[in-house]
């Protein structure tokens, strides 16, 4: 019974670090089919969603049947209830990196974004790319000291949001109402993806120290 | 230990009835902020999030001891899991009426939103009123059926936001791009917070039938 809990906790993890994997793929995809106007790597990303929600399902299914079954304490049962908590932010990064590429399917042939903010989205899509991959170790490895520089990447979307906000409401934008909308909308995504990511940081931080990790 | 257990499941949906009629609450007077640039009601929905973030956190730590101490099976383990999934729901919405009320509180004394807005975003206010409130209705009398009378609502929300893109984007716009901007994130909250109350509704569908109910 040991053994067998001890393979249903890893398969959780298992379960989680492939999820981080696949939505790092979906969000560095969908960054290059809006940066290329790309429709089949859009659609790549929309049909791949497909792929994260079954593991997110599975994880949950299993965390389900741990708890019935294996009734775990402390640090256990935080691996148990917080792999609930992770898979449901994956997925929800997941679909964030799907918004992006449902926009880009939405306006193509159109370019979804003007060529002057191609370097503000890539400099979001890498950030966003790295603290996924962060986010992927932090859960296998437990190594809470990597949250502080999920947090870098997290300020640097933060950041890149706000300028984003500057450049359309400046007199020099001349793409008009619709391009304004589309590309706040997008920056959001990328904002609420790296949210995401730091809640599942601070998931895992309870996970190892058994104490909530503070907002800010 | 029995009658314990049955307690505690009954503390459990007597939590996430309470943070409903919270939510609830918070998006009606987040509305009324809205249409009458009203600091005050703004700060009030703010300030209350608190007390739906702590019943949020106490659910969880419920449902944790739950599955630790007596090890649930079918559908009283489905209430536990699910309550978890459900409070995470209304902590969402209760996030997005405070991003409402944030909208207002960076434009006062300015209005929000323009006066020929004022009669759709009233609208999104009712339909979102009426889907927190049918929510914790489905909560506590697990009635499935009252779950058609949310998609209802939800189907507003989702038409009204599809009808302002047309307003904003129409020659007759005259607001210029920041109010754009803020009319369409406005509404998208609105949106959203539909959308987290379906998925809460199935969640509720899942624990009383034990079958995924489908996304659409």
């Amino acid at each position: 019974m040991r053994e067998d809990y001890t393979n249903q906790l890893s398969e959780v993890n298992d379960g989680l670090i492939k999820m981080s994997a696949l939505v790092g793929t979906a969000i560095a995809t969908a960054t290059t089919a809006l940066l290329h106007d790309d429709l089949g790597l859009a659609e790549q990303v929309i049909t791949g969603d497909e792929a994260i929600n079954e593991i997110n399902h599975d994880v949950e299914e299993l965390c389900f049947r741990i708890a019935a079954l294996q009734a775990p304490v402390a640090t256990d049962l935080r691996t148990v209830m917080g792999g609930i908590r992770m898979s449901t932010s994956l997925e929800r990064m997941g679909d964030l990196a799907v918004h992006i590429a449902k926009q880009v399917r939405l306006r193509y042939p159109n370019p979804s974004i003007p060529s002057e903010l191609h370097a503000t989205f890539a400099e979001m899509g890498e950030a966003a790319s790295k603290i996924v991959e962060e986010a992927g170790k932090v859960i296998d490895t437990r190594d809470t000291d990597l949250v502080e520089k999920m947090r870098k990447y997290d300020d640097t979307l933060d950041r890149l949001h706000r300028e984003l906000f500057t450049v359309v409401l400046s007199d020099s934008w001349t793409h008009g109402v619709e391009a304004a909308i589309d590309v706040t909308l997008l920056s959001r995504f990328y904002e609420r993806f790296g949210d995401h990511a730091v809640s599942l940081a601070r998931r895992v931080i309870y996970i190892v120290t058994g104490e909530p990790y503070a907002n800010n």
